[in-house]
């Protein structure tokens, strides 16, 4: 079966994924396939339930023919979105659309095994229902975590506010329960792939940066998310900044963005003008209740993401830079200070028409990239193909 | 005959572009496209050239069936590289193999007209040949240029050293002499481009950094040539630089990398200090005769280069970033610099597989560039059964 060339099922498939209902004349006609080729090729996607009947077309006489369409419901792809304190677990169709969601509060820091578990469980409980789509088979599951990811083997790789998740075998782990390809990456990535999805299909260039207890940013260039050579593209909370003008320090002394704007950042400043601000979550308490301190310091925290923004832009010149995480959803003051910077740093040409703003795609738009971006390896020619060599074993 | 969808002639020309030769029979096999359909398909390929006979099969009996192969002869290539100073114009095969080129001196700033006159009759006079190639048609023009372009329409926006080329229809004025498909970029993305081909095809993600009179980047991310929303993407140049405690200025005060890094900037810096160094030009003789103060003044500004290209790799992850230009090929300096910064400013996860290397690719570079730039848009698709219907009109 496997086609190493686009012309396989696999390809044929590719040609349905619009969505349209095409007779096997109508697929014939368009992709110069032999009739008998397509005959026999519908056959096995009709098999594997990757399309489907769609009522008849009109004919011009005898028996009319049958239409056939893509079956997003084919298979199911279950989605975790792993936060800090949170977890969003989700079961979406093979368009990603959310099926079924259930936001849990966790503490990431208990560690792999009981987070797992308790995502797994829930999954279960979700899996358990009597609707139509509960009976599909599982195409595959992805999972965003807060902290870097070798996404080639799934592992996070040192990532400080997971302690024991260092190296773990996330897909290993989740295979014991669900026998499926699990894919993991970082939550900045799958949430650019879901705020891309969500409200910004159109554009090819996006930037999606979070500030929360952290900071990161994911990249879609091209049209295509870029995780680098590595996997570490978008670790923007590890850029060095000089102390400027705006943020007057010794001379000589540098930090990373993160120990500069990030939530915890903002706490520590505010708790050095003798504020009782424990951590990010009071800093976006504070910001809500209109506190003067608090909102001057995260003003002048989305300068400091604006400084290194401005370079971003020049560089790649993105068309929309959406600004997510706790911290932006406490109110404009962060976009605010990323704003004033931003338009002001960098070239005329590369912002006449780049929009900054605040991310609007909701709790599930971790879950939902997710589970994009398992849909984009599942639907892959190579991978339908196996898929189809595996049904035909 | 043009089919949108990947399995019309042009489909099938991509197929053969690995340079294998094949039997009818093997490509039916290996597209699954029926008999007949390659035949026809394979007459209008070898009408047109693109593809050939490359002698016989052996054959279970009967006639040798005859083995067809891609044609890089079909048409060639006119590939110009413009810099400020000079120009290099080059033919080359679809498969960007260079079959004559010539070097130029000339002057930019003499105003397109002449610049493009100079190089059309360079064209011309390779041309002007009895070899076999000669004979080809063209397919397209590739033009790089030392100044910011709107790669849609091929005009320069606003090019500081080219004067009298802002917003200058290259395309049209050239295409009144040869009426093929024009494409025109700035140098620092068709070096990229000829780098990565030269030298880095198997990596993904590369980065082309330009030190000369100016500053600008080229970015390959995913394996393709990033150009951002409005083209403006690899502005490295028109970064803002605030000053640090190794360059110590008025504080407050900020220019941009140029200003600061460039062979123009190092040249004002020496003049500051009492030496004749009236430009670029002026830098590099002196950097390569050992002067103490041009070494120091040129190793600074590969650190403030640095210091620009450490944030850019932790956003992108590249494996690779070569330096170019006249102020890198001047020595080790600037390169020492550079990389005295970016291995000690960057994450280790994309420091630890970074290669950062001097431009290797010599004075060919640029028009190969030029010519991948052309071949790319040619050898697509759409454009192969846009030629191909032209043809059989």
């Amino acid at each position: 079966v496997a086609q190493p060339n686009g012309s396989g099922p696999g390809a044929l498939l590719q040609v349905m994924l619009d969505g349209r209902a095409r007779t096997r004349s109508e697929l014939a006609e368009l992709t110069g396939l032999a009739r008998s080729t397509i005959a026999a090729r519908i056959d096995l996607l009709l098999a594997s339930g990757l399309v489907r009947a769609a009522g008849s077309a009109t004919s011009t006489g005898g028996r009319p023919p049958t239409r056939i369409e893509f079956n997003p419901l084919a298979a199911i792809v279950l989605a975790m979105d792993l936060g800090a304190t949170h977890a969003s677990v989700a079961i979406t169709d093979l368009n990603a659309t959310v099926l079924a969601i259930r936001h849990l509060s966790l503490m990431i820091a208990d560690g792999p095994e009981p987070v797992l578990d308790r995502c797994l469980a829930t999954a279960a409980e979700l899996l358990a229902t009597d609707k139509p789509w509960a009976s599909a088979s599982l195409a595959g599951i992805g999972i965003g975590v807060p902290g870097p990811v070798e996404h080639s083997t799934g592992r996070p790789v040192n990532p400080p506010i997971m302690p024991g998740w260092n190296r773990f075998d996330i897909p290993g782990y989740v295979q014991r329960v669900f026998d499926v390809p699990v894919l993991v990456d970082n939550d900045v990535n799958v949430l650019a792939l879901g705020e891309h999805a969500v409200s910004w299909s159109s554009t090819r260039d996006l930037l999606f940066v979070k500030v929360a207890t952290g900071i990161g940013a994911g990249i879609i260039a091209g049209g295509e998310l870029q995780r680098g050579t590595t996997g570490s593209a978008g670790d923007m909370g590890h850029v060095q900044v000089p102390y400027s003008r705006d943020s007057p320090r010794p001379a000589g002394d540098e930090r990373d963005l993160e120990a500069i704007a990030s939530g915890t950042a903002i706490a520590a400043e505010l708790r050095a003008l003798g504020l009782d601000v424990p951590d990010s979550a009071a800093v976006v308490e504070l910001v809500r209740s209109g506190h003067p301190e608090a909102i001057m310091t995260t003003r002048q925290a989305g300068r400091e993401v604006g400084e290194i923004l401005a370079t971003v832009v020049n560089m790649l010149n993105p068309s929309v830079i959406v600004i997510g995480g706790s911290i932006a959803r406490a109110g404009e003051h962060l976009l605010a200070g990323i704003r004033e910077v931003v338009y002001r740093r960098s070239i005329p040409l590369a912002t006449q028409h780049l929009a900054i703003v605040q991310s609007q795609a909701g709790d599930a738009a971790g879950a939902l990239g997710a589970a994009i971006m398992v849909i984009r390896h599942v639907l892959t020619e190579t991978s339908i193909e196996g898929m189809l060599a595996r049904l035909t074993d």
